[in-house]
């Protein structure tokens, strides 16, 4: 069994989906692993600390992948890029899948078999595999780090022979995996947290780690968590409530941090340029949505930009700014469900299709798309 | 009593030397206050904050020099830029005047009294004047911002589904004001922290903020802090002892802080280009010191390196990558000092060159260069 990881063919993805302690784990399993020449450098891994946990250093993508049965991967690939797997290897990855018939089809042509990590389901042996998790995780730290950068002042209070330096107020903006990074990295950078959510679970993980829980609650958010524990999007009347509680709340906030997602729909607009406008001058606005559509009314993809003194940084792929915790994490998670598909008996490939977490994620079997969010419409 | 404040002529220098919470303070005393239009702007302070708290916008430097009795300023000005203040008048802020004797003996020959806010003595008193300490305990947070700007990794140890990201490790050479600001605050971020200094006294400061002592505690170690509170020169012997202590040390950690600084002096090489090389790919150094000569060898004021996967960042004047904070403490600093030479009875300027703050501080008079650091060598 031979399984392949190769740079990213997105330039601006520094990520790799192995690292050294991971190969040593799949070698373990009976893997000969192959890693093209550079792959982990932007995850501050050499080549060498692959070799020494006992992968072979290709030095091409087509020798990485040549006769592989497994490719490991970041982003989904084109299909140009696979030449040379197995007919029916398995590509594991993230797979960006919604709203992308066109290119899973692209991928059953190339006769392999993609699975999206993203669609794993929230359950507990599945934990471990939850890259979405992972990542956000990350990115939710990273977010009050760039705030750090871009403001110009310091977070926590700070009591100074020339007088006091007051504390930054941050208000994090969905409470999901992101935000409640954000709120305990924030309160441990010494700043007064505030946060909000649509679901009412998240106002006691909020509370627990010492911030201020700001949002409507009437009946309609009492009832809003779904059974995912995802956002649902909310009524037109409620944003209504909630945008002018927030508004208010806004105006007074030094740091703003949005996170606020749902999957496979563009991300809802929680601050309107009416708000931004309302900020002090220096104020800081970081917007982790800005690739779905962006949370912030003025947020461009990849920029940080100022409006009236008001910065919004839209910066992309933000877990990718950590990449070196990113890859570790994002591997970890790749390899923990590649192990459920190996054979500890026959130290070969043994996918059960009918498990679950297989279910979930298998988007192309065979040359043909299988899963039902890429599948053309039959009665078309 | 007239008191200015212009742009600084520097563009690279955002801070100002005046806030709206000052300007309020001085106008009690009796001055008038007039700013140039946009002195704030890039400390996140507008005109309108100005005017507000009551003083006059002036549409030019010229206008807002023009009669004036103080100048307040950041750094210090060229003779030119003076034009139209008072005769006689006092010109106060950082005026980096070590070596700077034909620069000082430029502002005698314009005939003001500049006053050198570095050389306050380390006295009580004079405490809340201190711009060295004021500045140092921002750049030293904001090192660590930079520091984790730039680092791969997170810094908190964080445990997760997918297992546990460990902490980052991190060493601060040099606990005078800035490194001890920069071990609490990466402190608070969660890295395991070290510190080393020359001053015996650091070694309970250190440990109080909950980091390590790295130090090589001979005698002339425990001989080795000065009258004033700063570091001395150590020995060429003790600064071989101690490199070695430390190149081992420096191999383990993620990331370096140094803020060895000693005035008037080129700063100390605390980092050689084999420790560099011993880190591994993804760590990152940040130099304080790279404005006085550096304390690392490859650091390059200004920029970002990378060295064998290592960062080695040089930005200038890091106190002022928090403008809006900095600029805050540092308008307090002047002003403190300012309302010493005020008599309270007649509301003007009445300064006592006797008194030993303006002693120590007082560069040029009547046209002369009367402080001995400026002083033309009389026997030359």
């Amino acid at each position: 069994m031979k399984i392949a990881v190769a740079k990213e063919t997105d330039a601006a993805e520094p990520r790799v989906a192995l690292t050294p302690d991971v190969v040593k784990k799949l070698k373990g399993l009976g893997a000969d692993i192959s890693v093209e020449t550079g792959a982990g450098v932007a995850s501050g891994v050499t080549d060498a600390a692959y070799e020494e946990a006992g992968a072979t250093i290709a030095a091409s993508r087509a020798d990485a992948l040549a006769g592989a049965d497994v490719l490991l991967t970041v982003r989904r690939p084109s299909p140009e890029s696979l030449a040379g797997l197995k007919p029916g290897a398995l590509v594991i990855g993230t797979m960006d899948p919604y709203g992308q018939a066109d290119a899973i089809a692209a991928l059953a042509t190339a006769n392999v078999s993609a699975f999206a990590m993203e669609l794993m389901p929230r359950i507990t042996r599945a934990q471990v595999m939850d890259v979405l998790s992972s990542q956000a995780n990350l990115a939710g730290y990273r977010a009050v780090i760039d705030a750090a950068a871009e403001f110009g002042r310091a977070m926590p209070q700070m009591m100074t022979a020339a007088g006091t330096v007051p504390p930054a107020r941050a208000f994090v903006m969905g409470a999901g995996v992101a935000g409640l990074q954000a709120i305990a990295t924030a309160r441990r950078l010494g700043a007064v947290v505030s946060a909000t959510d649509v679901r009412p679970a998240a106002k006691e993980q909020v509370a627990s780690l010492g911030a201020k829980f700001v949002a409507v609650e009437d009946d309609e958010f009492k009832q809003a968590e779904t059974a995912a524990g995802y956002a649902k999007p909310m009524s037109a009347e409620y944003q209504a409530k909630q945008a002018e509680l927030v508004a208010a709340h806004i105006a007074k906030q030094d740091i703003v941090i949005t996170t606020a997602l749902i999957p496979g729909r563009p991300a809802p607009r929680l601050v309107t340029a009416a708000m931004v406008k309302s900020m002090k001058p220096g104020s800081v606005i970081v917007d982790l949505a800005v690739e779905r559509g962006g949370n912030v009314e003025g947020a461009i993809p990849g920029e940080v930009v100022e409006i009236d003194g008001v910065k919004i940084v839209g910066h992309l792929n933000v877990a990718g700014r950590l990449a070196a915790s990113s890859s570790a994490l994002y591997a970890k998670n790749l390899s923990s469900f590649l192990e459920t598909m190996i054979s500890k008996e026959t130290k070969e490939l043994a996918v059960n299709w009918d498990d679950e977490l297989v279910k979930a994620t298998a988007l192309t079997r065979d040359g043909a798309v299988i899963h039902p969010i890429a599948k053309p419409a039959e009665a078309n």
